[in-house]
């Protein structure tokens, strides 16, 4: 299989699809190794985390040109991006000594006089992860990370189209002293995948990519512990007392970093009427003055999408709204994989920009008059990742707190906000479960019981 | 649908099954229900489980005599299991005010300066809640009660052997503050059950009950937080050091108590073999010793299981193992429903009554010579609930909690042993996630993150 | 000693004081009850706790008349103060059920590898509690109840003007199963009590009371561990933003409750400039409508001081600073023991009654251009309980969170706002340490480690 | 003032006491540093001890050479010292990303109706640490590494016999961005030192070092947070079934490292009799072969006392043991600064080897029939600092743990085991609060609460 740079055509690299058997056999690795990862204690851990830290440290530039030629990253992105997977690693490397374990009385009836709970938590056992293609790096290691914190051993299928980045990855922790078939790469099709989701000696499902292939699997793999990382649609509410220039800044960023191809990519914007002239115009300004070009080149802030059948659908999709009715402010052209940046208002519920994850550079902006009004469109879709809100209001953030149906709400910040040691995630059809390299490591160990006195 | 007495056959009550219709109508009030009680306050939620206790309180005999009609129960049994019921009551009554909320620094990278994540723990939504014959009152009332305390409305459906407890305490919560639509008790057929479980509004499926089913119904349920509470075939160990006059007495209430209709009834006791012959003939001794009858006599021990069939299948297995080289020790007759007290040895790995769970009242006993033996033996089936280990040594203990799949190790108890504030449930097919009243609460929480500064 | 009734000076009763032996003989009671006490389990403590609860239902109204009684508090507050004993009690009855344990990794090193840590809280010994007048009843609670709750005995010495209320609630404890020993009241001149601090056998003190005494016991008892609640006089903040109808409600509570006898009762309002007449007119309009009477009528919202002494005191405060150029707006007069409820303006720093505790029916309002101004007000004093600030502005209430040198900042709730179950203390000359059933239960156990495999 | 190395009497370097003015000049500094260091996110703090590690590793022999040199170290010891600096360091840079903060729930009653608690933990203000000479690197960094996590100004007085290792540590810390006045290394006479510990701006006094020191200065910092880490003279208990092989090992490192100059010093060792005569041989065949000699050769396990005074010190407790009919084994013998390593057995309560803190060389062996007579004779001294017991026993182990009185109970390893990041403290006159980098912290930060909807 030949990868392609979405933004010359050129190929890169290759890949060799496995077969059931070979994969079989990593899976058979990967349990081999088990024993030996629970027995490390967590100075072993921390010790092969940082080694892979090193490891990082000494390919940035070979990561980080990677990520740009196989995924169309601007180089700022990428760079920040390999920048964050170093941060997921230190995590881990930190949390894996923090395991959490509790001790509690249980001696409340007669029936446990003397007795105390004692409560460990074990690694659950071989952990299968399917990372997407819109942060090669970082989305996979949010998944290496927590399985070597946790003890578990970790089968990682990368997407097909963003691979490469895995393989330099792969090259890196063989390096370290993590023991054989503590992390294995496979490359396979997607009924080979099928397969290793229904093996027996599976007992994780780890998951972040496209909402209608995540579910089928969670129902496939029932009998595993399963999460699942999807889509969103994330709205952003300015309220009247918003600070504008903040929520500029902060929105544009959120509306076309990597030509929005994120999950918390900022879709659609709720300005208060009062402010939305103003929002509008200066928005639209920072839109038209965004840099286009290579993104191997420093400068570049946009640049194509993942390729072109994607552009094209969004330029359906963009297409569609405004023969309904939408109006277009500003982009709304396709070249090649080039999406221009788009901008548009008035568009209706029923269409796919407003209502399905978009994964292109499209912002939705639509003024409200009445705080209710703007959380009721935030939630009025099937979607619930982040959202965010500007305001000084402590009565209008524990509105949108309490009311909007989302994993998270961002204060003053654009949707797009993430830090690597926060839970992250979604509900309704955005995910199952949380990422975030503590909360990731909880899903990948059983509590266990010890009662005594 | 006419309920009888397992004892007796005598009729003792009547169910009408509730058609879609009027389940999906219930599904409707529980969810206008749900923005009241996620409005209460903890002391609103407390309040309102405290009532329960009184009304419990108030109808002490009433459901102690509905338990032990309908389900065959021995009176002290029965007894216990409305003390536990208040038990469980109360420490809802206590943790509804304990929900868990996390606050936390994210400024170790530039990008989150200034930033902190609040954490808080939201209601799921609506509960559909199925549960077992063998605990009429308190396993349902381990998902009513967190329920509660979590503020997410459920939908019961109790066994359709023993629903009759149910109506009782249906009635003692609908005189409480607690609002409308907040418990709902449906009885209907398993097709009308498995609407329910695919019903959109449903939103946390809560099982106990037999594996085939609760596989089943978590694969239909994919998109629902799932717990299931299952079987087991609990394995206990008496080490070389064990202290013999404890072991016996606890693995003899372990292996017969309601007949051995009990999750995490001892099935299987592996005595090192040089306190075999001395273990042996003292617990046969105490099972001779054991008086049978009326369960409504407060003096009987052991009566009869939940109904004929039940006791025909137990019946067949220890044939079964018997024609293939097991000796019966003691008991292997049956007599309608009674099962009497049966104790093997010599069961080789294949026989039902050693693989599978028995639910019913039959013991074997297995001589082992080393720990690693045992552990062996107690590993080498499908299930994980509880196990138990009877020693003073350190090292063995450590051995055995470490090597032995299970949920929870109990030391110097019986298998058995269960109070309701501890985790409880099992890993490999006995189940997945955790009882007991603060682990349902989890399951019936989203955690819902705030990035704020 | 006799006691009398502030409002009549009617002799409601008589105290014998103990002398040193006879108080160092309760001692020796409290360390006979050591063992047992740490012996109880939680199930034991909650039982003596509810018991404890029982006796107070029972004895309401006697509760409620000796505290009117002794101490000259309205109806309204002194019921208030038994409900909120109920309260205190109910929180230690669930939180001896959770103390705290921690079991963590120490592997991160070598030497450490397969090593855990497990640390246990055990009851440090003996408390010493002494309590004030204010709260005659639930100020010694806060002690009594997270004392049996940890399991440490404890020796309470309540304020001499209101001894009669601790004479009730001993009898109840006393006819618990609580192990004799486990709670001792005693009588006695400072001088026994200083002894009593100088004990051997005192492993704790918790005192609550002025600031003199408690400093100065403090260092008289180095080696026990010390708990401090002392004054203050805190101050509320209205920022420009601020709900006036809330603000005037609250404060209005904050300033006259129990005659401004509250260790957090709102001695200083400082109000933006732009809300200060319409705050001030419409909290004089209130003031002026006060119920002052016969504590015993539950109509009677204000009433006498604690004795004429302080009343004399608190005169003397107001005049001297009226004399000093600072404006008295309403009140300012005495008669008896009763000093009117008196609101002033334009108080200089250096007066007693803006630098000092008045402890009295007194009020400071001032206003303020910039919240800089309002917080260097209210930190400009050697207090630091509680403040207060209404707003509506996320920035404002950080700021104040952030700048304020308070053991706890109030949103838009008065200064005086406490339940039982927050942690409850100050900074700077105000106490040393928190109380709140948990905090203080922390305060009586000691973190006891096991190094082990 | 000269710096002589104990084991040839070398001038090593010199050292100008400062005066109060000069003192109190860096208070001033400190004081000033509070707000900068306040502000300082998780990710500075954490990168500026991270540049102290740096630092520590480039001057890694100069650390080690310089403690050899001022306290007669040898180097293996030393060098262990320098590296548990190094984690001391790295626990703290990571535990600076990890502050508590509570969020809870106080709606229990319906005063707090939608409120929440939400506790967050500040800096408590300058910190006075005074460290010993024993541990002239790691028991300072103890101090410091806590006081940078907890974002706390800190002045550090080492020990007037190693103050060149600060001097080193010092100038590394300068060199990384810790704003100025963070950490300020003060040399100075015990009166100007006193003046320090009443000084206003001081809000914290953590003191490691002897025992009437310490108290005293606790009483004479009554308003001040105090922590004191002094000595002890800790007890190990062979149990019955002890492994033999280990407790020698084990117990033969914690008897002599360092000469015993160690808190947790393993003074006396309680072998049940059936064990003494093999636990004995086998014991001091070991210190007959201990290699003893200049602390500069890294084959060197045994040197010199920190000075001739001392060792004369131990030379007279031994003799006068010994003429009160104590038995000397081995040992017993001085040469200047050099007490040989000596073990005695029958040594009456009442001598000072055995009832003080020796902090020498010296190794008590006593014989037990009961496991209650050796922890009667480990309980019975003033000391609580550490113990060990070496059993497989649940039951002996949780008696031991039950009732010995002291901080920390150490199974199966000696009683100097120590790793940075476990509490560490005693009880009695051992001292008062914990060490461990994280209980440090706490020991340095204030809880401040917000009462918030």
């Amino acid at each position: 299989m030949k990868i392609k740079n979405p933004f010359n055509n050129e190929v890169i690299g290759e890949i060799t699809l496995e077969n059931q058997e070979e994969v079989f056999d990593k899976v058979e690795l990967a349990v081999k190794s088990k024993s030996k990862l629970k027995a490390l204690s967590s100075g072993d851990k921390s010790k092969i985390l940082n080694e892979i830290i090193e490891g990082i440290h000494s390919n940035f530039d070979a990561l980080v040109k990677t990520i740009i030629q196989e995924s169309g990253k601007p180089y700022r992105y990428a760079k920040g991006e390999v920048n964050r997977a170093i941060q997921t690693f230190t995590i881990a490397s930190e949390e894996c000594k923090r395991l959490p374990h509790d001790l509690f009385d249980i001696d409340a009836t007669e029936k446990g006089r003397n007795l105390m709970g004692e409560l460990q938590y074990v690694p659950k056992g071989v952990v299968f992860g399917i990372s997407p293609f819109n942060f090669p790096l970082n989305l996979a290691v949010h998944k290496i990370a927590p399985a070597i914190a946790a003890g578990c051993p970790l089968i990682l299928k990368p997407s097909s189209k963003t691979p490469l980045t895995m393989v330099l990855l792969s090259n890196i922790i063989k390096n370290t002293s993590l023991p054989e078939g503590g992390f294995e790469l496979v490359h396979c099709s997607r009924e080979t995948g099928n397969k290793l989701i229904e093996h027996d000696e599976i007992d994780v499902l780890s998951f972040t990519g496209s909402p209608g292939v995540g579910w089928k699997m969670k129902s496939m793999a029932a009998k595993k512990h399963t999460v699942l990382e999807l889509g969103g649609n994330a709205g952003a509410i300015l309220a009247k007392d918003a600070n504008l220039e903040l929520a500029i800044e902060e929105l544009f960023v959120g509306g076309f970093a990597y030509s929005g191809q994120v999950c918390i990519h900022t879709q659609r914007i709720y300005v208060h009427a009062s402010l939305f002239e103003d929002f509008k115009s200066a928005y639209l300004a920072k839109v038209e003055g965004l840099t286009i070009g290579d993104p191997m080149d420093e400068d570049t802030e946009f640049g194509v999408m993942i390729d072109e059948d994607n552009a094209k659908r969004v330029e359906e999709w963009v297409d569609e709204a405004i023969s309904s009715g939408a109006t277009c402010l500003i982009g709304g052209k396709r070249e090649g994989a080039l999406y221009a940046p788009t901008v548009l208002t008035n568009v209706a519920k029923g269409q796919k920009v407003r209502d399905e994850e978009v994964f292109g550079p499209v912002v939705i902006l639509e003024s409200f008059e009445t705080l209710d009004d703007a959380i009721h469109e935030v939630n009025d879709c099937r979607w619930g990742l982040q959202a965010a809100i500007f305001t000084d209001s402590i009565q209008n953030r524990n509105k949108a707190f309490n009311e909007l149906k989302v994993g998270a709400l961002i204060h003053n910040k654009s949707t797009i906000f993430r830090v690597d040691d926060m839970p992250y995630g979604g509900v309704k059809d955005s995910g199952f479960g949380r990422e975030g390299v503590r909360y990731a490591m909880l899903d990948f160990l059983d509590p266990k019981l010890l009662v005594r006195e």
